[in-house]
Formats: structure tokens, sequence, C-alpha cells
């Protein structure tokens, strides 16, 4: 039984974690980490824990949790997993970090985004990036796990078997994306009351959005040359989901046939990317509550460009499901173990 | 291996059915019956279901399926599963009935309110209601079992141990009802648009909805008196869930501690009943996806009265959670097998 | 032209009160009153005003909107408005109250409920209670209008003509009602954060909610005689809207014919009440931008209850509306002057 | 006072086209038409209009019409407009299609994007497509009317200044749009149902959705040369709104200033055109109920690209808004009679 801690527990995605790991039956949560509800029940904060959880809020302290589990996950802002992680705790436990921290690997880069000072530099390199479905041999032996952002996940899957056979002009390559608002958090901010959400849709961080690097730098890695692309996301008035809509230029005329096979190449043996069939556009409401990620693509003729299109739900394969995912390729159990959740409809 | 066969899989119960029965360890789905679909993929119907079901629509055919299955689910309209079940189909498998038809042992009080002959009226005394926290013992020994209805469910068991302890006056009980939308079913009706429901909340069958009858049934047997009372339900813009908000004037004064006691005393070591905290009130976010009924009240000693409530996924313990708990039960399974769900929030 | 003032101007009723004076041809707001934005534009804080307003917010400043408008509405959390009101400020210009501060005659119960002090008194009895269609004559000539709170609007309107009538058992009587989310106002806390919302109802302030004296009182006046109910309020995930159901016992058995006509005499001349035909019940999305109420009833015979039940935009009719309602009677204008607002749907 | 008929008045467009006429004080409407309603009251139909509209839904006949009324709006499915006009009509009422039938010049066109043939080609001539800020002076005296399908709209507003400078290459123009489920119309479709629509987000007709070829026509003329783009709409769990998200690589380093100065230029004598402030985003929020566009954009020197947003209410600046604006135009009244309509929010 692996033993589990979350360093911040009581935000959706640490919460989303929980959910997950309550239903694993290799794994059992040792440690709820939160820096606002110390002391206090855990399911007094999340009342749907109710009679299922029966530990109280920690302290977010990783020395401690080090000796505690054999596996930290940090569900924190930027910055924090990165201040806090150090040889000590290495050596001792793994760690999954669902922050930003160790995903970029040029540390500048992280810092312009950002606008921090990356305060662990020294382990970016050793940092594998938890994409399990293109980094799973490299996850397995990793002491620290950068766990995907949400975003990125959904855009680099839906891409990336076009950008991997050269088949687009990565020079042209736009991504559109729609997110749930439990993708903003749970702070008592103005902006994500319900009344100022609901009824409504606004694009947001245009041209600045974090995910940005994130989303280039992989995709250079699978097209061999470097990436620089527009992203622009979206707030939805929805709960979970996350929507891609990706528009490039061929680099020549392809049927649909060749394009489906790339698809199909990459992904026939992935459980957890569904290659859907002709004609098929992904939607989010097929993938609730699932770590699923649904893909499809349209070619246009008239405008000789491909659409590429991907479904996700934002807290499972875009946080937590992704994170229980790379968690179990650390411990060399079944990928699948906990995670074959079927997509909750309606 | 329990081989099961679903009459009615494409509406949204049916659909849910399948969801849990894939998900549940000891059971499988054999026969997935349609009306509107039959020769279509399941997975092209809901696609959710995609690589998860293979099968394709067949037809919603009771004779044929008692030949090849253990269990039939109904999850159709009224009048449907009576007009069909026959002794040969009782002599070789189970019917778990998700509809009314087997639910009111007065026929003539079910035609009543229906408006629609009973089909199959020699099957009414033997079937069991199956309220698997009351009947527990009588339901493992059915052939027929009548699924509760979702306001049923939920009211019932927010009731049950004020009337059972005869601390409420029946006379004067009240229930106020709230449904998501998914209760409706999946017709196309203008007035189930996704425009005419959003944003907008409204009563419906006003002194006249069809489970009154079956909630004075019930509580009658529990109060030891006939019950007549007001049942007004609500269409509430969202997906899943109901809410009862119940109202009743007390026979006498009562302590907070006495009420409570009552409360856990019935559903004290029942896992799908949580009583929650004092000036706690249910709601329904904490129990979407699962198969919990959260109960709560409270005295208002200005009026006399108290205040019950109680919260519940009207898909799971209001029809396909408690039908796979009525399965466990008939074949001797443990009760939560396949039904160890954690609440999906956000 | 009537001079306005908003105190308290950048919460929603505040908001919603800017918009419906913009659309009248006889006001004009000289002064935008904010706590929390003084000094910023207007339309940054509300965008659906750029380049409608041109004012920067300022002061919550009674003493100087005093010498600058002739009618001053407060939108502020309970106690503000007695806190600064005094005889200066009435005797040059007249004030219409969101707040509950002088809503309710008996002050030892407006403090028991509200748990604060009460810090104007002395202005309680003149202040007259704004509900136009109850007291239009005492309205004409008031200094101070005690606008009625959202839930009694709609509460007191769809009852009044029974309790007047003395037809129901004020005793029975119990008031079940919803909300849209706007009425927990603009202030960033988690319980109002999209996700916690979303997909979700609940009862809240279950025997404790600060309207229950105010309605009783008012109830009180038509019934003739103390009334004592129990209201219970429920959180609806939409923007706008209140619908209130009520149940009571009738003293004697009547017809439709007899009820309908007691409702029909009560608001058959009122343009903002309007008494919906047999057996249709009112729906929040059918006055949703307007100041209409929408009553209507239903006769239960097997349990000798008729269950009253009114829709109403809380924002409009439940505030600004009203308070707009409220001014024109004031200035001697016709009352729908500025209010004849086609309802929006959807 | 100028007469109107409507054929098609209880659609969801249609019914809107009602509420604005009905707060317009120059026009009356004298004729509700309906294909499926005729001879019920139309305040049956939509509850909203109850006490405020007296008539009964009549034929949909176009011949009748133009004896009683000045001005026919037809709210319809495509080809019927087309097959009904006759030059006996057109010689003694105006014309205002809100179908698409006379909106595209090249019939063609028309025909190989919606599949039907053109029933009255003679007429595509000397219809005036009916984008007011743009075609202002040539709609003053047209009989007919081409009213701008929604995303036409929206996107074309959003995006002309650039094309009409020429400062963006029109060969990389990408056009992702969003829009409320209004836009769907109130047919009852499965695929329009509350819980099909909830909670989820999709892109749909991708690659061959009827509104690109209006967009491209309308932009080639801004642009001066032929127009091939990408239009991808996504349909948005709310009711009403359009976002519109564009992306084009610009033909030269631009300031902000100067693409600032474009936009306000081309409208800044433009009520209903509002050009947002620097990085400042539309929303749909802001808008909602009026008749009013925001628009806003982001240059991204990183990738040499703008992005050209822009939001609306589908059902009025959208359909039956600008059908009133165009109506305005053709009968010489001031173009913001009856849509002075501040956004309502929330």
């Amino acid at each position: 039984m692996i033993k589990a801690g979350i360093i911040g527990s009581t935000g959706y995605a640490g919460q989303e974690l929980v959910r997950l790991l309550l239903q694993h039956r290799e794994a059992e949560i040792v440690w709820y980490g939160s820096k606002s509800y110390v002391g206090k029940q855990y399911s007094e904060v999340f009342s749907n824990m109710f009679e299922l959880v029966d530990q109280k809020c920690m302290e977010d302290d990783m020395d401690a949790l080090a000796d505690a589990v054999d596996v930290i996950f940090t569900a924190t802002p930027q910055g924090l997993c990165a201040s806090i992680v150090n040889d000590e705790v290495l050596g001792k436990t793994k760690i999954i970090d669902l922050s930003a921290d160790f995903r970029i690997k040029d540390v500048s880069v992280y810092e312009a985004w950002y606008g921090i000072r990356h305060a662990g530099p020294q382990y970016i390199q050793e940092a594998v990036y938890g994409l399990c479905e293109l980094n799973r041999e490299s996850i397995k032996g990793a002491r620290i796990i950068a766990n995907p952002g949400c975003y990125p996940t959904c855009s680099i899957l839906s891409i990336y078997p076009l950008a991997k056979a050269g088949l687009i002009d990565m020079g042209t390559l736009i991504i559109d994306a729609k997110s749930g608002t439990s993708g903003a958090g749970r702070s008592a901010k103005l902006g994500n009351l319900y009344c100022e959400v609901n009824e409504n849709i606004k694009a947001y961080g245009v041209t600045t959005h974090r995910h940005t690097p994130e989303i280039e730098e992989q995709l250079s890695y699978a097209a061999g040359e470097p990436v620089c692309l527009n992203f622009t996301p979206h707030l939805v008035p929805m709960n979970r989901g996350i929507l891609v809509t990706a528009y490039a230029s061929l680099r020549r005329p392809v049927s649909y046939e060749e394009v489906k096979k790339l698809y199909d190449d990459c992904y026939g043996k992935e459980y957890f990317v569904r290659v859907l069939p002709q004609n098929v556009c992904p939607e989010t409401r097929w993938v609730e509550g699932s770590n699923f990620v649904d893909v499809g693509f349209q070619i246009d003729e008239r405008t000789n460009r491909v659409i590429m299109m991907g479904a996700m739900d934002n807290l499972v394969k875009g946080a937590a499901g992704q994170a229980v995912q790379n968690m179990n390729l650390l411990f060399g159990l079944p990928e699948k173990t906990g995670l074959e959740l079927v997509p909750m409809f309606p």
C-alpha cells in the first residue's frame, strides 16, 4: 500500500486527488496538507467526504511529510514546491508536483512567464515532464515528476501526432482553448463568483497565458524545431472540462485516412487517449469525471488547414488523474489502477 | 459473474445503470435494450462509452432476455414492465423494475394517479418495494423488485425516522422537493430544451404528481396510519440532484439530541445514508455521482415544527444506484459492491 | 428631471438601479456612491455601462448627497442607512432605503433578528413600507421609504389576497422560497463562487432567515392577527429570480372561481402583478428583467390546502424596480414610468 | 406608427423581435405569424408576454400580410422567404429577412452551402446586406433587407477595420466563435436538451458551417480581394451571447495606437459598436439584452499576429435588434429608436 501525502489538498485539484486516491486500492492518504484549514476536519471543508475521510487538515510541511509517506503530491500555487524541495526529501520520497515549477527546462523562460525567481533550479533537469503517453519510460525512474498543466495536456495530445509526423507547418499553429471554471481555483475572487461567470464567455490571458511556453517546449520536441504559437484560453460557464481547437496549415495535401493513421499509430494502444471516428468532434461532457482525452480532427481542403480538437476533464487528466497515472508508473502498478472511471453523463 | 440485461438502456437512468455496472466487478451487461436505437452502437448513442462498450442496441425483448441473463433491469416508461412480465420470465430471471408499475400495492390508486390500466396486477403483491434500508430482508428473496422513485427515495428516507417514532403529526406533512433536469428524461420535448430550463425555476405537477401516493403509502407503513400529504416538485437548472425540504408539526416539544438520536438509530449502520451534523443542511453537490443520501433536520421552536431535509443524486440512489444495491442484495453480494463511489465535486 | 443619488451603487442591486434609471426619462443619476471603488470609473466596475456612464464612483456621503439630489437610494448592508440618516438630510431630500433598517416597526424584533443595535430608531415609525400595491397612498407623502426585501415582496404579494380574506389558517402557513444567486450579493465569498453554486441546490438560514419577521409583520396586518410562520429560502444556480411556494390550510372548502376572484379583486388593476390563468404555475423565466410579479395558486381538495405561488425578478421588483416604482410615487409620476420593461426570454 | 408583421414570431428570434417592438414607440405589431401555433394566444406560447400581447398567432401568409403592414420581418428557416416573396408584396411593403436567403450575392455559393435551390434568385441583387454600420445609406432605400447572420455580424465588425486597412494577411484569417444556445432555435431536438448542452462545450459544423461564405463575402468587399478562411463555431452552455476570437498575421509591425486608431476611425461615431480600452477583452455578459457589439484586440509581437475579439447578444444585434435598426433606417427614424437598451447584468 502506497502511503501518499498531499500538500494543498483543499483546492479543487487537491480534493480531486483525494477523490481518486480514496478509490485507489493500492494507495492510502496519510496526510491532508492545507495552508488555510490546518486543524479543521477535511470533511468539513469538503462535505462530499463526510464519513469517508476522518482526518484533519495538517500543515503543508514537506520535511515532516517526507518521513511519513512514499509519495508527495504538491497541488499548490507556482513557486511553493521549488522552494521547499531538497535533497533530503528526495532521498526519502517521490514528488509529483502539480504546479508549473519543474515543467519548463529553461529557467529563464519560466522566470519570464511566471514573473518569479525559481527557488530550486538545480532540480529542473532531473525532473521528468509527466505526460505519461509521451514519457512513460523516463517517468518510471524519476524522483520528481512535473505533472503537466491542464491546457498543455489537452493541447499537446491533440497536436502531437501531426507535429511528430512533420505534417503541419508549426509556424502557423494556433490554439484556441476553452475551460470550465474549476481551473480558476477555489480562492474567493470577484471574477470567479457565480454571477460573474454564469451566462458569460470571455477570453483571458490573451498572448500572455503561462501555459504557452510549456506547450511550445513540448511541441518543439515533437516537431524537432522551435515552436512559437498563439494560445488563447477562454472561461466557460461549466464546472469541469477543457476543449482545445487547434489550427495549422498542412505542409502537403493529405487524406483523412493518412491523418487518421497517424493518430491511431500514436494512440492505438493508449487506454486514456481515444481517437474519435470520422466527423465526430470531441465534447467535454463525454469525458467528465474520467481520465480520458478524446481527440479528433477535420481537414479543410478549402483552406489547406487541419483543425485538431481535444476534450478532457481538467481536474482528472488535466491534474489529479494524470498525477495518479504518474504515481502508478513510479510504483510499478498497472497504469490504469484506480483510473478506470467511466465518464459520468449527464 | 452476474449476467445483466437492461430494457431501456438509452434513457438517462438506463445509461447511468450502464456506467455503474461497467464499474461493478461481479456483473456484466450482456443486453443493451432500446426502443429507439435498435441496431446502433451503444457508444454512438452515448459517446462517453466509446471504447468501453462494444455492443449494439437490441430489442426490448423480455422473453429473449430471460434466457440470456440473470437479472433484467427495466428502465422504461410506466406500464411497459407490467405488460411484458410473465411467469416464464420470472421462472428464469429476476426483475428490477425502475418504473412505477409495482411500487403501489393498491392497483386502483396506481390506475387513478397514472391514468392507465395496470397490465399485470397479479404480480403486485409479491413485488417488493426496493428501498434497501427499509426492506433489506424481503428484497433478498424477491422475484420482482419495485425500484423506488427518485422523489420517494429521498422523501421517505428524510422523514422515516420521525414518522416511525410518532414524533410528527402526519396530517401536517408537506414535502417541497427540487430536482435536476435529468429526472425529466431524454425525450426531445420543448419544455426540456436548454433555453427553457436554464435560468428558471418552476413548480410542476402541483397537487397531482404521481410520486405522491408512493410516498404516502410508504410513510403510512412507517407511521402506522394513513397518510395524506402535499408533495410539490420543482425543476432546477442543473443536471443531477434532488433536494427535499419537508415540514411537519411536532406532536410534543423535543430537543435536538432526541431527534438526532432517532436518525442515528435508524441510519447509524447504513453506509448510504449520512446523517449530517447539527446545523448542516444537505446540498446536492455533496452527493453527486454517488449512492449517498444526506439527511438533516432543524427544529423550529417558534412554530413547533421540524424541517426535515434530504439530498441525493436522482440518477444514482434515486434510480440506477439503488437498482444495483437491490441487485447486490438479490445475489448475496456485499451491498456496497460497485457502489463505493466518492461524490464528485465540483 | 429628478436628480438621484445612489449609496452603494456597486453592488448588484445598486447596479440594477443604475440600469433602470438610465432608461428612465424623468430621472438622472448624479452621484454613484461606493464604499470599495471610490475614484474609479463606474464603467470599469461594470463594463456593461461602458460609454453609457461617464462618472466616477464617489464616497457614500449622505450629507453631501443631500445637497445634490432630490432622492437618495441606499443599496447597502443593514445598519448603514439608519446610522447616517438625520433630520437635516430628511429636510432636503427623500430617502429610499433598500436595506432592512426601516422595514420592521418593532425595533426589538429588528435587533433580535439582525443582531445589531438600531442606530436610528426615531425614524422607524414615520418610514413607510414601500410595497406599492399595498401602501400606495402612504408612500406618496413619505420622507423615508423602507423598500421591501426580495423574499417578502414575492411572499406577501402571493399570499395577501387570501390572508386578507381570512380564507386561510395563518397558523399553518409555510413558505418555501427559491432564489437566484444575485441575491447573495457581489462580495467575494467562497460560498458564492461559480463552482460552489453551480449544479447545486441547498436550503440556508433554515428557521433563522431575517426576512421572516418582515413577512410575518406585513401578513399580520393583512390577516388582522399575529402571524408566525416557517420561511425557508433555497439557493438556485441561476442569476436572477425568486420563486415562492406557500402552503396553508383552508378555513373552509372553496372553489377555484372564488379564490381566483379574490386575487383578481386585489390585483385586477395592478399593472405589475399578473394573476395567471388556471393551472398555470409562475416561473421565474417569464418575469426576468421586468418589474412583474406573477402569482398563481392551486387548491388541493385531498389535503384541504391551497398552494400559493409567486415568481419575480429579485433585482427588479425585489429591489431596484420597486425602488423606482416608489420614486415615481414620491414624485407624482405615473407609476410605470421607466418600468414598462418586457421580460427578457430566454 | 409603423405597422409591423412577423412571419415566424414563435421562434427565439421572432419572440425577441416582439420584445423589442413592444418597447418601440414608433412601431406596433399587427400580425404574429407562426407555423406551429396558429390560433393560439401568443402569450400562451411565451408567458412573458402575458397581459402585454393580446393577439393570437396567425398564418405565415405573406400576401395577406402585405396588405396589412408597412414592414414584414421573416424570422424563419432558410428558403421560406425566397419562396414566398413576389413583386406584388414588394410593391406594398418592405421586407426584412432574418434568414440567409438574400445575404449571399452568388446564388451558386448559396445553393452549395445551404443545399437547397434558391426560389427567388431574381431578388438577390437588389437586396441589401443589412449590416447597418457598413451599408447605412443603401439600406435606407431598399425594398429587401438581408438581415445579417449572428456569427457574421460579430465576426465582420470585429475584423472589418483591419481588413479594410489592409493590415492583415487575409489568407491567414481564422475565426473561432462561441455561441449561446438560443442560436440553435426553439425546435425540440435531442441535441438541444438541457442535459445535453449543460456542462459541455463542443465545436460543430467544423469547416462546413453556413455562415462561412457570408463572412468571406463581406470581408472580401472590405479587403478588396477574395477571402477564404476557417470559421469554427462552438456551443456554450448559456442562453445568449456570441464571442468571436479571430486570428490573423500582420502584414507589417504595428503599434497598439495605430490599430486602436483604425478601430476608432471606423466606429468612433457608431453608437452600437463599442471599442474597448487597451487590454480589456470583450465578454458576452456586458452586452446581454442590448444591441451593442463590443470589440477589442491584442497584438502579439512574438507571433506577429493580431487577435481580434468581439462580443454581442446573438438575439439582439445578431438578429432582432439589428432588424429593428434596419427598420429604423428604412423608415427614416433615428437609428437608435427603441434600441437604447442598457445591457442587463447579471
